[in-house]
């Protein structure tokens, strides 16, 4: 299996590790089985292509979806969810420019009818139809331009990279680059595409992600390697605390290579494409100048130092010191005392890529001289109990772009 | 009793409720036997007041504490806690320019140093001494300096209000308003002082108050006092979801005016001191353009109604659009939706300024004409369970000068 190979149009210089810039083909119908298509139905604003479509011509039609954690989910989200309850999915609809959400009984109403509408188009059940949002909370969907689009998407479908491309291209909001991703194995492939830059801005609805592969595979096995791809990718990336209505993962697998693979090696690969997506939806993420890895060990469990990392990666005032290029450890410590995590609190160690600033809990002399004007950042934290405990986030910087995105713009 | 009477200074010119701008004198030296004093020591870079001293002269000893939550605590918090063991202070001495936290065995033994030094020079017994530090965390105290100016203290002594203003002004550190109280009861009173302006800037250390009466009060009196009004006041004001290091909060008695009063009328008196200097704190906070109080109800209890305030308080894009002066309801549902409270997740309003934007989950037909242009932002979340839980919390705008004030000065 070679290396995910990632969106050429990335706009940040500093590609992470595992990232090769490529102009070969990539996203989600380079698997065979699927075909994509992507129209303008006058959602968003601007007038771009907002209404995408992605079907899985089979022979197999086994899916996989994890869906935001929100207790206040949009109705894209319930439909969809009920729509995978059997582990059959045909076609995902998707739309940008408004997330239908909040928006009671008619947002619910019209959800199904998006469902509906295309599924009797492609002559699917609408069971097997699940439908993706993101855009702004709150407004009515605009149901006259949504049903216009949607009857115009079967006549565009197609298997080519440029239809792929198309529909990734019409699931972005504010994002800035297309977010694309292939995994190759022996005789079959994984793609997959994605949308996210933030929670939203101004109240565009965070993380859209369709992966598709041409694998022969199970929904129990899809739902498998999508779930511990899922805990350690997209929920260890941490942009500003806040989660989407919205959030949607859906992978789907055709059976057109004729090949199987082992739940290992299909972890391995759901688990490179979701890291390659995850990798660019942080490049990506508003306002961001930093690319910061949080690791916490030295307490009683995982989720203890995912606690601690998460509670050091939500902290403004240790975000701002990583804008400012600021090896600022006292608000490392300050951070983590207050995490819901075993410590001693007399033993802490921080250690700024890779250069150690405090020691028992005490700086280090050399501590405020370490470089930290790289755009990547790494941070790892010792909570100094010995115990077996350690866990990773993701986040990025506060800067003033961030506040500027996600201020200026009234709605 | 009369309100509290605000430190004339305040740079914001919209007074809060209760808050009534005079002239009149105010402040830790108010009450009779109490006197304050405050020397240049050399600990602040811009060799402005930086070392406090307030002293109680009896004929009572009284006193209690509220320190941070924080398990990475300073030094001086240390020694304080110790000091207050048995409910008697004479003393509290103060520095700002270092907070003496994450300094090791050396920080604590110079806090030590501090106590020990300055009982000596009155002839005190050390554990009638507190200390407490505001300042950078992680740097050696300038101990040369401190014990220089440690022995300037005693001289410079007194009782009247200048002297206690000039203890307020030294423990500032990027505060921008001297912070001080009074509360006049019948033959005695009640007076304050604090700082804080948000955690740090750049990593200089919290909230300090000091709280002085001329009651005759128990210990114990006090404690419980203390802690319902820290309660209702510094724990619900929330700039950034940080606590630092070194928070303190002091109340002593000194029974010089022979009076005593009954538990209640304390409490209330502790209460209306501590929401005055909460509010000159808020006011204050590093970059703010609003003040928002955000009140939470319809779940189970106060303190699912709490997380739900505090969720929502700390979310950043939620900040954001209040610093937009931005009506932008969804993202108050999309941060409650994570809260750690019971809900109905389809019967949520919300109210902006009085006005229902959200009803039912679904957004009011002239939820984005809200005006929330002025410096006051009253939001209210109704969870809909129909419990009786209910709670609030004080926060402020995330703006261009939070992040400006935390990352353009590096360390």
């Amino acid at each position: 299996m070679t290396n995910p190979e990632s969106s050429a149009d990335s706009s940040t210089p500093q590609a992470g590790a595992n990232r090769e810039c490529s102009h070969s083909a990539r996203g989600v119908t380079v698997p065979q089985g699927f075909r994509a298509a992507s129209v303008k139905a006058g959602i968003k604003p601007s007038g771009k292509a907002d209404l995408a479509l992605v079907v899985n011509d089979g022979p197999e039609f086994s899916a996989a979806g994890v869906f935001t954690r929100n207790r206040v989910v949009a109705a894209p989200v319930k439909v969809s969810r009920e729509a995978l309850a059997d582990g059959q999915l045909r076609a995902v609809l998707y739309n940008a420019g408004n997330a239908n959400a909040c928006n009671g009984a008619l947002g619910l109403r019209d959800a199904q009818q998006m469902q509906t509408e295309l599924a009797e188009l492609l002559n699917f059940d609408s069971n097997h139809v699940a439908v993706c949002s993101t855009g702004l909370i709150g407004e009515p969907m605009p149901m006259d331009n949504v049903s216009a689009g949607i009857e115009k998407l079967p006549g565009v479908l197609g298997n080519s990279p440029d239809h792929g491309e198309g529909a990734a291209r019409a699931i972005m909001t504010t994002d800035t680059t297309v977010k694309q991703t292939l995994v190759n194995g022996d005789g079959w492939s994984l793609g997959g595409m994605g949308k996210g830059v933030g929670m939203m801005a101004p109240s565009l609805a965070t993380m859209l992600v369709c992966l598709t592969t041409d694998l022969s595979a199970t929904p129990e096995q899809l739902a498998i390697a999508l779930q511990k791809a899922t805990a350690l990718t997209f929920d260890t990336l941490d942009v500003d605390g806040s989660t989407s209505t919205n959030d949607s993962v859906v992978l789907m697998a055709s059976g057109a290579s004729g090949e199987t693979t082992t739940q290992e090696a299909l972890n391995e690969a759901v688990l490179a494409a979701c890291a390659d997506l995850a990798d660019q939806l942080q490049a990506d993420a508003e306002g961001v100048t930093k690319r910061v890895k949080i690791t916490v060990e030295g307490t009683t469990d995982d989720l203890q130092a995912l606690n601690a990392a998460r509670t050091l990666g939500r902290d403004n005032l240790f975000k701002c010191a990583m804008f400012g290029s600021d090896p600022n450890w006292g608000r490392v410590l300050a951070a983590v005392g207050m995490a819901d995590a075993d410590m001693d609190p007399d033993n802490i160690s921080v250690y700024f890529n890779n250069h150690a600033v405090c020691k028992a809990t005490t700086g280090t002399p050399a501590a405020r001289e370490v470089d930290l004007s790289g755009a990547d950042i790494d941070v790892r934290v010792d909570l100094g109990t010995g115990g077996p405990g350690s866990a990773f986030v993701r986040t990025t910087d506060l800067s003033h772009d961030y506040v500027e995105i996600n201020s200026a713009y009234s709605s």
